[in-house]
């Protein structure tokens, strides 16, 4: 009998512990370790809301307890969206020798902003014969890979719309904040000005996976977020937007290839958008020879899709020769319904 | 300068006509060779109706003539549907050290009804150093590949139904006839019965590329092909259905896991869909969680889908390692709008 995949989980928040969920139903894989700040000492079970059934005891440890040479075949890194913040862990990760899955949103593309950092990471990696890659729900699939699958079947491409509308209802008070919904115009401008309203992280990552997976040059890239000004009072289980302050924020990018804007983002997040008529999905325009006029909704839920991607992608990292790696390199993300050890070429 | 990717055109009918016309747009890459039984010795450029332009001159030649020991990266096979009827000329690119794509449908997954066939193609691609891909819209991308792709964002998969709805309209005589258009219902018993109505060639393959690709074994495979019969007169360029007549075929299938239809191939195929209210299209819906609901449409069109698929998955085939690879094993399909060569890992 083949060994089972062994995966560290680090950052057991809702990302962390929803793949740590969906990989205690899978067969052929088991969690070995878990870090976490915040939760240390605790039962990692207790922690992530789930019964312990025949899985072996784990307390959730630091760093310096879990983190040691080959101790895991993959550790899955759920603690940041920047590559800066997060290049230390997974530089700590490389070099011992495991490989790493990371939904830092940066690390999706991570030549698009920090291409130095990239450049090291894929240096660490070689050396120590593993494999790093960033992905998630988006950037990762939806406003990225999927536009590049749909380019797969084209002869020419013009111009590629992007459209992801999506409701935040289902989010928590973090994310209501994050969005600033129920803020006011001028609370906006404020927080805006002062760079505070970060909003969707990955239209660079995006755009830059899009260019260079056709053989576009970008010359210029540009984004915006204005405000969604709610007409009517909204209200979802953690937010409350009333008339006349935001309901979310639209967030939109434009990619010019020869002067001309060729890729355009459009990702407008809000509470309760069915109040005001809005149908959530996710949508992929494409012009050019033949044309692409793709919707799936409502769109794919974003917290799932990023766990389950990350998951999902395990064996393709595993199997992969040594480097920082994009979905671009690797074979297609696809669920995993069988036993894990089936996917893993030793 | 690198050297261009050298292409030989196995079959310039519509679908190597149509890889031709799109390579000679591209950059980087060139074709040094066409093989054709009944258009051999004429002019390839008038042959398949373009312009020369600044190409060099290029002579229809037979297989002696042109496959030689590496004179092309690749070799482009475009003339059958079945893996046996391709093999000996597959068997001839691969001893003969070239790569080869090939738009035999059943080539897609060719393990699904020949795997004593895929296993020796595979062996002697191995052997040779060489890459062997089959590849095309359907099977190969929309049925399958696709399918798969929104697997990939799904925790856990239950019933998958891939449906693609589309015109024969702009079809010519030949897949009037292949496809009964216009023929009466006893026509088509008859031919039926006597194993002439081949339909759709592909639910096997897209069938067992998605149970592999997620990990389910399908313990029975059923196909079927019924009768579209017009209400009304239905008129198309190449065709014409009198009301009472066929207007095309429904084919489906059902692929079984643990006693449970849990995968659904519906792919209806007549003339002049509109005319009674039908809207074309490309959907894929899979139960589970969480659910994808998506459209496409109208549907991408058959003719140029497969060969801008077959040229996009040029580099992939080059890059990868030696052996029969399918469309799970390598990066995903995208266009090539830049230089071809940027692609080549050398």
């Amino acid at each position: 009998m083949k060994e089972n995949v062994r995966v560290i989980i680090w950052g057991p928040g809702a990302m962390g512990g929803g793949m740590a969920k969906m990989l205690l139903k899978k067969k052929g894989v088991e969690i070995v370790g878990a870090i976490g700040n915040r939760s240390k000492g605790k039962d990692f079970y207790e922690h992530i809301g789930v019964e312990q059934g025949n899985h072996p005891d784990l307390k959730i440890g630091s760093v310096e307890d879990v983190i040691k040479p080959g101790v895991a075949d993959i550790v899955m890194l759920a603690t940041d969206s920047f590559t800066k913040d997060s290049f230390p862990k997974m530089k700590l990760i490389l070099e011992n020798k495991m490989n790493c899955i990371t939904t830092a949103e940066e690390m999706a593309y991570p030549k698009a902003q920090s291409p130095e950092l990239a450049e090291e990471l894929d240096r660490l990696a070689k050396e120590n014969g593993v494999t790093l890659l960033g992905t998630g729900i988006n950037p990762g699939l939806i406003m990225d890979l999927l536009v590049l699958v749909w380019t797969g079947c084209m002869e020419n491409v013009e111009e590629i719309t992007s459209r992801r509308v999506n409701s935040l209802s289902p989010f928590g008070e973090l994310v209501m904040h994050e969005q600033g919904v129920g803020i006011t115009v001028e609370e906006f401008d404020k927080r805006r000005a002062a760079g505070k309203m970060t909003g969707h992280v990955g239209f660079a990552e995006s755009v830059g996976m899009i260019a260079d997976g056709i053989g576009w040059e970008v010359d210029k890239f540009e984004q915006d977020m204005e405000p969604i000004i709610t007409e009517v009072d909204r209200k979802s289980p953690h937010g409350f937007a009333k008339a006349g302050n935001l309901a979310g924020v639209n967030m939109t990018a434009e990619g010019y290839v020869d002067g001309v804007a060729r890729i355009h983002m459009q990702h407008p997040q809000q509470i309760e958008p069915e109040q005001v008529g809005i149908s959530t999905g996710d949508y992929v325009f494409i012009k050019g020879s033949p044309e692409v006029n793709m919707s799936n909704s409502p769109e794919i839920e974003g917290g799932i899709g990023t766990y389950a991607m990350c998951v999902n992608m395990i064996p393709q990292v595993i199997n992969a020769t040594p480097g920082l790696k994009t979905m671009l390199d690797l074979p297609c993300p696809r669920a995993i319904m069988g036993d894990m050890r089936d996917r893993i070429e030793r």
